[in-house]
Protein backbone atom coordinates (compact mmCIF):
# COMPACT_ATOMS: atom_id res chain seq x y z
CA UNK A 1 0.00 0.00 0.00
CA UNK A 2 1.18 3.29 -0.91
CA UNK A 3 2.15 6.01 1.37
CA UNK A 4 -1.97 7.67 0.68
CA UNK A 5 -4.30 4.87 1.00
CA UNK A 6 -6.36 4.53 -2.09
CA UNK A 7 -9.62 5.78 -2.31
CA UNK A 8 -11.41 2.29 -3.11
CA UNK A 9 -9.82 -1.05 -5.21
CA UNK A 10 -11.14 -0.16 -8.07
CA UNK A 11 -8.72 -0.14 -11.18
CA UNK A 12 -9.86 3.72 -12.44
CA UNK A 13 -9.66 5.17 -9.11
CA UNK A 14 -6.17 3.39 -8.44
CA UNK A 15 -5.18 4.83 -11.65
CA UNK A 16 -6.64 8.23 -11.26
CA UNK A 17 -5.16 8.28 -7.85
CA UNK A 18 -1.73 8.26 -9.87
CA UNK A 19 -2.53 10.43 -13.04
CA UNK A 20 -5.85 12.26 -12.22
CA UNK A 21 -4.50 15.78 -12.94
CA UNK A 22 -4.24 18.04 -15.94
CA UNK A 23 -0.20 17.83 -16.50
CA UNK A 24 0.97 14.03 -14.99
CA UNK A 25 -0.09 12.50 -18.46
CA UNK A 26 1.40 15.67 -20.63
CA UNK A 27 4.67 14.87 -19.00
CA UNK A 28 4.34 11.43 -19.91
CA UNK A 29 3.31 12.09 -23.22
CA UNK A 30 6.21 14.22 -23.86
CA UNK A 31 9.00 11.33 -22.55
CA UNK A 32 6.86 9.07 -25.03
CA UNK A 33 8.92 10.35 -27.53
CA UNK A 34 12.20 9.69 -26.10
CA UNK A 35 14.38 11.63 -23.33
CA UNK A 36 13.82 14.87 -22.60
CA UNK A 37 15.88 17.58 -20.04
CA UNK A 38 13.44 19.84 -17.76
CA UNK A 39 13.97 22.67 -20.02
CA UNK A 40 12.36 20.42 -23.02
CA UNK A 41 9.94 19.82 -20.96
CA UNK A 42 8.99 23.51 -20.18
CA UNK A 43 9.26 24.66 -23.79
CA UNK A 44 5.52 22.22 -24.81
CA UNK A 45 3.34 24.24 -25.97
CA UNK A 46 1.35 23.90 -22.46
CA UNK A 47 3.91 26.21 -20.89
CA UNK A 48 4.07 24.15 -17.32
CA UNK A 49 4.55 26.33 -14.52
CA UNK A 50 7.87 25.07 -12.76
CA UNK A 51 6.68 24.50 -9.70
CA UNK A 52 4.05 21.94 -11.54
CA UNK A 53 6.95 20.04 -13.41
CA UNK A 54 9.04 19.52 -10.75
CA UNK A 55 6.37 17.81 -8.17
CA UNK A 56 5.20 16.02 -11.49
CA UNK A 57 8.83 14.89 -12.13
CA UNK A 58 9.57 14.13 -8.50
CA UNK A 59 6.03 11.82 -8.05
CA UNK A 60 6.63 9.78 -11.18
CA UNK A 61 10.23 8.97 -10.31
CA UNK A 62 9.10 8.10 -6.45
CA UNK A 63 6.24 5.69 -8.56
CA UNK A 64 8.72 4.38 -10.87
CA UNK A 65 7.54 5.62 -13.72
CA UNK A 66 9.89 7.41 -14.64
CA UNK A 67 13.91 7.99 -14.37
CA UNK A 68 16.58 10.73 -14.21
CA UNK A 69 19.74 10.33 -15.20
CA UNK A 70 22.56 13.49 -15.15
CA UNK A 71 24.31 14.55 -18.49
CA UNK A 72 25.91 17.20 -17.07
CA UNK A 73 27.57 18.22 -13.63
CA UNK A 74 28.28 21.86 -12.01
CA UNK A 75 25.58 22.12 -12.09
CA UNK A 76 24.01 19.15 -12.05
CA UNK A 77 21.51 18.55 -14.69
CA UNK A 78 19.18 15.58 -15.81
CA UNK A 79 17.77 13.73 -18.38
CA UNK A 80 14.12 11.97 -17.66
CA UNK A 81 13.07 8.67 -19.15
CA UNK A 82 9.69 6.39 -19.05
CA UNK A 83 10.53 2.97 -17.52
CA UNK A 84 8.29 -0.19 -18.56
CA UNK A 85 5.61 1.00 -16.34
CA UNK A 86 5.43 4.72 -17.87
CA UNK A 87 5.73 3.31 -21.41
CA UNK A 88 2.63 1.29 -20.53
CA UNK A 89 0.48 4.63 -20.22
CA UNK A 90 0.90 4.59 -24.15
CA UNK A 91 -2.50 3.14 -24.87
CA UNK A 92 -4.34 5.19 -22.23
CA UNK A 93 -2.88 8.57 -24.18
CA UNK A 94 -3.66 7.20 -27.56
CA UNK A 95 -7.12 6.91 -26.79
CA UNK A 96 -7.59 9.85 -24.77
CA UNK A 97 -6.29 11.20 -28.58
CA UNK A 98 -8.88 9.39 -30.18
CA UNK A 99 -11.53 11.08 -27.85
CA UNK A 100 -10.22 14.48 -28.70
CA UNK A 101 -9.88 14.17 -32.37
CA UNK A 102 -13.33 12.67 -32.53
CA UNK A 103 -15.10 15.07 -29.67
CA UNK A 104 -12.68 18.21 -28.94
CA UNK A 105 -13.11 20.70 -31.84
CA UNK A 106 -10.34 22.93 -29.99
CA UNK A 107 -8.19 20.07 -30.62
CA UNK A 108 -5.59 19.58 -33.65
CA UNK A 109 -4.45 15.67 -34.36
CA UNK A 110 -0.88 16.13 -35.83
CA UNK A 111 0.21 14.08 -38.60
CA UNK A 112 2.83 12.71 -36.06
CA UNK A 113 0.57 11.89 -33.63
CA UNK A 114 -2.19 10.30 -36.60
CA UNK A 115 0.54 7.99 -37.43
CA UNK A 116 1.21 7.22 -33.79
CA UNK A 117 -2.79 6.30 -32.75
CA UNK A 118 -3.32 4.63 -36.14
CA UNK A 119 -0.33 2.37 -35.81
CA UNK A 120 1.11 1.63 -32.26
CA UNK B 1 -13.96 27.45 -28.19
CA UNK B 2 -14.58 26.63 -25.06
CA UNK B 3 -15.17 29.46 -21.97
CA UNK B 4 -11.41 28.73 -21.07
CA UNK B 5 -9.04 28.71 -24.10
CA UNK B 6 -7.30 25.58 -24.44
CA UNK B 7 -3.69 25.02 -23.25
CA UNK B 8 -2.78 23.99 -26.75
CA UNK B 9 -4.27 22.13 -30.05
CA UNK B 10 -2.58 18.89 -28.78
CA UNK B 11 -5.34 16.48 -28.21
CA UNK B 12 -4.15 15.02 -25.27
CA UNK B 13 -4.13 18.55 -23.43
CA UNK B 14 -7.61 19.22 -24.66
CA UNK B 15 -8.69 16.05 -23.53
CA UNK B 16 -7.58 16.69 -19.97
CA UNK B 17 -8.99 19.60 -20.13
CA UNK B 18 -12.24 18.15 -19.64
CA UNK B 19 -11.07 15.14 -18.37
CA UNK B 20 -8.31 15.63 -16.34
CA UNK B 21 -8.83 15.14 -12.24
CA UNK B 22 -9.27 12.66 -9.51
CA UNK B 23 -13.09 12.09 -10.17
CA UNK B 24 -14.55 12.71 -13.55
CA UNK B 25 -13.79 9.64 -14.80
CA UNK B 26 -15.41 7.73 -11.99
CA UNK B 27 -18.19 9.65 -12.34
CA UNK B 28 -18.21 8.33 -16.30
CA UNK B 29 -17.00 4.97 -15.08
CA UNK B 30 -20.82 4.56 -12.95
CA UNK B 31 -22.65 5.70 -15.83
CA UNK B 32 -20.93 3.16 -18.28
CA UNK B 33 -23.05 0.44 -16.50
CA UNK B 34 -26.27 2.48 -16.85
CA UNK B 35 -28.24 5.55 -15.87
CA UNK B 36 -27.72 6.58 -12.05
CA UNK B 37 -29.23 8.73 -9.29
CA UNK B 38 -27.33 11.25 -7.43
CA UNK B 39 -27.98 8.62 -4.41
CA UNK B 40 -26.35 6.28 -6.63
CA UNK B 41 -23.11 7.90 -7.18
CA UNK B 42 -22.70 8.75 -3.48
CA UNK B 43 -22.89 5.26 -2.89
CA UNK B 44 -19.78 4.07 -5.05
CA UNK B 45 -16.56 2.86 -2.74
CA UNK B 46 -15.07 6.36 -3.33
CA UNK B 47 -17.62 8.33 -1.61
CA UNK B 48 -17.37 11.45 -4.11
CA UNK B 49 -17.86 14.33 -1.70
CA UNK B 50 -21.46 16.27 -2.62
CA UNK B 51 -20.04 19.48 -3.92
CA UNK B 52 -17.73 17.34 -5.93
CA UNK B 53 -20.37 15.46 -7.54
CA UNK B 54 -22.47 18.62 -8.36
CA UNK B 55 -19.84 20.19 -9.93
CA UNK B 56 -18.84 17.29 -12.18
CA UNK B 57 -22.24 16.55 -13.65
CA UNK B 58 -23.19 19.98 -13.82
CA UNK B 59 -19.78 20.10 -16.10
CA UNK B 60 -20.33 16.67 -17.98
CA UNK B 61 -24.17 18.13 -19.03
CA UNK B 62 -22.47 21.70 -20.32
CA UNK B 63 -19.96 19.79 -22.51
CA UNK B 64 -22.43 17.21 -23.63
CA UNK B 65 -20.81 14.09 -22.12
CA UNK B 66 -23.95 13.27 -19.92
CA UNK B 67 -27.96 14.22 -20.14
CA UNK B 68 -29.89 14.39 -16.90
CA UNK B 69 -33.67 13.55 -17.04
CA UNK B 70 -36.49 13.87 -14.25
CA UNK B 71 -37.44 10.46 -12.60
CA UNK B 72 -40.11 12.24 -10.16
CA UNK B 73 -41.81 15.52 -8.85
CA UNK B 74 -42.02 17.24 -5.88
CA UNK B 75 -39.22 17.44 -4.55
CA UNK B 76 -37.71 16.71 -8.10
CA UNK B 77 -34.87 14.56 -8.81
CA UNK B 78 -33.20 13.47 -11.87
CA UNK B 79 -31.44 10.54 -13.30
CA UNK B 80 -27.60 11.21 -15.43
CA UNK B 81 -26.62 9.01 -18.24
CA UNK B 82 -24.22 9.15 -20.77
CA UNK B 83 -24.02 10.73 -24.44
CA UNK B 84 -22.88 9.15 -27.14
CA UNK B 85 -19.58 11.60 -27.14
CA UNK B 86 -19.77 10.28 -23.27
CA UNK B 87 -20.13 6.00 -23.98
CA UNK B 88 -16.82 6.82 -26.32
CA UNK B 89 -14.86 7.33 -23.11
CA UNK B 90 -14.95 3.56 -22.60
CA UNK B 91 -11.36 3.01 -24.31
CA UNK B 92 -10.12 5.54 -21.89
CA UNK B 93 -11.37 3.68 -18.86
CA UNK B 94 -10.43 0.37 -20.31
CA UNK B 95 -7.07 1.04 -20.61
CA UNK B 96 -6.47 2.95 -17.23
CA UNK B 97 -8.15 -0.35 -16.02
CA UNK B 98 -5.27 -2.15 -18.00
CA UNK B 99 -2.56 -0.02 -17.21
CA UNK B 100 -3.98 -0.72 -12.93
CA UNK B 101 -3.92 -4.23 -13.21
CA UNK B 102 -0.53 -4.71 -14.48
CA UNK B 103 1.43 -1.84 -12.18
CA UNK B 104 -0.96 -1.03 -9.40
CA UNK B 105 -0.52 -3.79 -6.62
CA UNK B 106 -3.37 -1.86 -4.20
CA UNK B 107 -6.30 -2.52 -7.30
CA UNK B 108 -8.20 -5.45 -7.69
CA UNK B 109 -9.44 -6.88 -11.22
CA UNK B 110 -13.46 -7.09 -10.68
CA UNK B 111 -15.02 -10.49 -12.55
CA UNK B 112 -17.12 -7.74 -14.40
CA UNK B 113 -14.37 -5.56 -15.16
CA UNK B 114 -11.85 -8.31 -16.31
CA UNK B 115 -15.01 -9.01 -18.66
CA UNK B 116 -14.80 -6.38 -19.44
CA UNK B 117 -12.14 -5.31 -20.32
CA UNK B 118 -11.14 -8.71 -22.74
CA UNK B 119 -14.36 -8.56 -24.09
CA UNK B 120 -15.04 -4.38 -25.22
Amino acid sequence: MSKKESRSECLVACSLDLLGDKWTLLVIRDMLEGEKTYKQFQEAGEKIPTNILASRLKTLIEKEIAVKKPYQENPVRYTYSLTDKGKALWPVIRELMRWGDKYVPEGKLTPQAKYAIENF
